[in-house]
């Protein structure tokens, strides 16, 4: 019995186990990696109380009532730039000049813009009252010491890398990338690179794979084409798990033909079945065991088969693993701008999402024509009334 | 007087020559990047008839009126697998069994499914009748030799990889990818991984600025910090464009201060000011270069205008560049989960948009607040009604 794509799924996520190692990567290379440990600020920020603009910082109580044409004149002690530091104290009726990003003197507690003032070197006159605190960045408004900015989990971007980079790491502990193996079968599959013979065709799924893995960051841990032989096929599996695999995914071989050796592997290897066959289309004959604690999903051969079981039952597992947004399956509700008369079953097509609609890609043509998919940003699953889809019915986008 | 954003960007994207030249990569290599020439079908696809199933190839008129009670017989020729090929003509009366993927035989028209056969290895008996091209794939029913498949210009997705390898092709010929300078200022910035010294800030603008190339498939090409003398940015932004960048950003040293440099540059470097300041809020004093025909874009130092500015007026230009999608700015207009209160200018907020509605991050604080970055996913532009806005309204949200 092929089970519901939820029963699949189920059984494919309880057989991960959330990656847990780490390692230690330079910040530049970080993006995209997840963080390991909660990321916590080593001192306030900003470390002192800091000056927004350009001009003068004082005690705001030395300026009530100031106007351009009554202004209150203040001595200027000195002078600072952004990353110097006054060393004294600004007393009443003092005052000093600074920089943005400069600390605010001690003593001080306001800044005034210059435009506000005469700009002047030793005595300056002040246009306008400030009260205290006004134009005052106060130190650890940012952030305080000990604070936990980035939660240990969250998946690194430009923007935590610089919160990162804020509080003078150049390195990050981040969790180890997902190690998956992709093992395709077929002996009429050649590899792209080698000479065309008639009879055979040129690999297509283990390309889309280890290129959907690279999107995420993570290049195909192990990557081969085994002979069409369950022993060699199991022998390759074996390995995979091996070098240390997280999961494996095979394509070919899963159907009820004679070359449909994926049948035999659990045999081989001493692997249990988890499952044959989930009410998705294309692809149903899915099949996964489990060997040594590791999932292996085997695809179907059809390239269209494979893709839309790789996002579907695989996507899921992957984001268990890591935790990577780029994994997670994101869905909306569309209308659509095809009619589409197939009925039965739950069937995914490829289709292009834009401004809250969606169009099939290539639909008329068989699950085994791959070319529309470069064009493609989602699958579309048809809805399961029994009748033809008509322009404008609302389905389901599974963004890829 | 300060720039719309819109004359802003029409200003910046005349500098920008979209890049011709290309370069060679292994087809692993190509995620993300650009198509350099329309990707041509080396020949038809499937390049021969091929059987969508493993069953038996013959002439569908031979199954006419074949029932399980009453069978059609037909002599088996032979066998044939995915990648063989079978050297005769199928003549009527006669019959080759194949597995799915393997090549129609000539004289054959249909295949029959096993299950509905006897599946028969001398004589195969049919149990239903076949129409003529029904379990058929025509050759080239997925693309034609000579077709265009994917054309230049196409950013490189995995559905693209899966068809450049279908074609036998393990080398694309690519854009190169976008050379970006970076050039920092400011003395009280310290580099991540040096020691904290009073009145310094770590930085997070070129760590900020170097992700996001890096989330585009783009390392900056030069990043540094220079001295914060007027001389020292022109020798670095002379040094960038001499390397070849295709543009330079630099940050700090725009205002009106002692300190901002930035308006010396074109003196000193001979290069044509192309604006200062733009309406935008923050980092409003933003100016513009071009030098040797290469655009300069100096942003504020304040670590969340230069981000506001980054994303508004620079990856529109990084977008003409190359085409790469990623750099597409891509907006939605949503309804706000916040009140906001501040008026005036065109204000750009930090906010993270989840089901069709978005909340700000860490709005409440100042502008200079890094924290909440880690956890936004786009900006918000407040409407600029004159009134506060309100939980609900509508605002429009541009994703990073």
């Amino acid at each position: 019995m092929a089970l519901e794509i939820e029963e699949a799924q189920e059984l494919l996520n309880a057989q991960i186990k959330p990656i847990t190692e780490t390692e230690t990567v330079l910040l530049m290379d970080s993006v995209g990696r997840v963080l390991a440990e909660d990321l916590v600020a080593l001192r306030d920020q900003p470390p002192f109380p800091r000056s927004p603009l350009d001009g003068y910082a004082f005690h705001g109580e030395d300026s009530s009532g100031a106007t351009k044409d009554a202004p209150v004149k203040l001595k200027v002690l000195g002078k600072i730039y952004a990353g110097d530091v006054f060393e004294g104290v600004v007393g009443l009726g003092e005052a000093v000049k600074l920089m943005t990003g400069a600390p605010i003197p001690d003593g001080a507690n306001c800044v005034i813009r210059q435009e506000d003032t005469d700009e002047g070197e030793e005595v300056v006159a002040l246009y306008t009252s400030i009260a205290p605190y006004q134009n005052y960045c106060y130190q650890g408004e940012d952030y305080k010491a000990g604070e936990v900015l980035i939660p240990a989990g969250t998946q690194i971007n430009a923007g935590a890398v610089s919160v990162i980079s804020s509080l003078g790491k150049d390195r990050v502990e981040v969790l180890r990338k997902a190690r998956v193996g992709i093992i395709t079968s077929g002996d009429e599959v050649l590899a792209p690179g080698m000479d065309w013979k008639p009879g055979k065709i040129f690999d297509s799924n283990r390309a889309y794979i280890g290129a959907r893995l690279m999107e995420c960051g993570t290049a195909p841990f192990v990557s081969v084409h085994a002979k069409d032989k369950a022993e060699s096929v199991a022998e390759e599996i074996r390995k995979a798990v091996e070098a240390g695999c997280d999961l494996v995914i095979t394509t070919g071989g899963v159907s009820v033909g004679e070359k449909d050796i994926m049948h035999d592997i659990g045999d081989i290897l001493g692997a249990e079945r988890l499952f044959w066959r989930v009410r998705i289309k294309p692809g149903s004959p899915t099949m996964a065991y489990s060997y040594h604690g590791v999932p292996v999903i085997c695809l179907s051969g059809n390239p269209f088969g494979a893709i839309a079981n790789y996002e579907i039952l695989i996507r899921g597992m992957l984001y268990k693993l890591t935790g990577q947004i780029c994994w997670k399956m994101q869905t909306e509700d569309m209308l659509i701008q095809n009619e589409y008369k197939k009925t039965g079953g739950r069937r995914f097509l490829r289709g292009q999402a834009a401004d809250g609609k969606v169009s099939l890609c290539g639909a008329e043509k068989s699950v085994g024509v791959l070319h529309a998919l470069a064009e493609c940003n989602c699958l579309v699953e048809m809805p399961q009334t029994g009748q033809p889809v008509k322009v404008g019915d609302t389905v389901k986008v599974y963004y890829l």
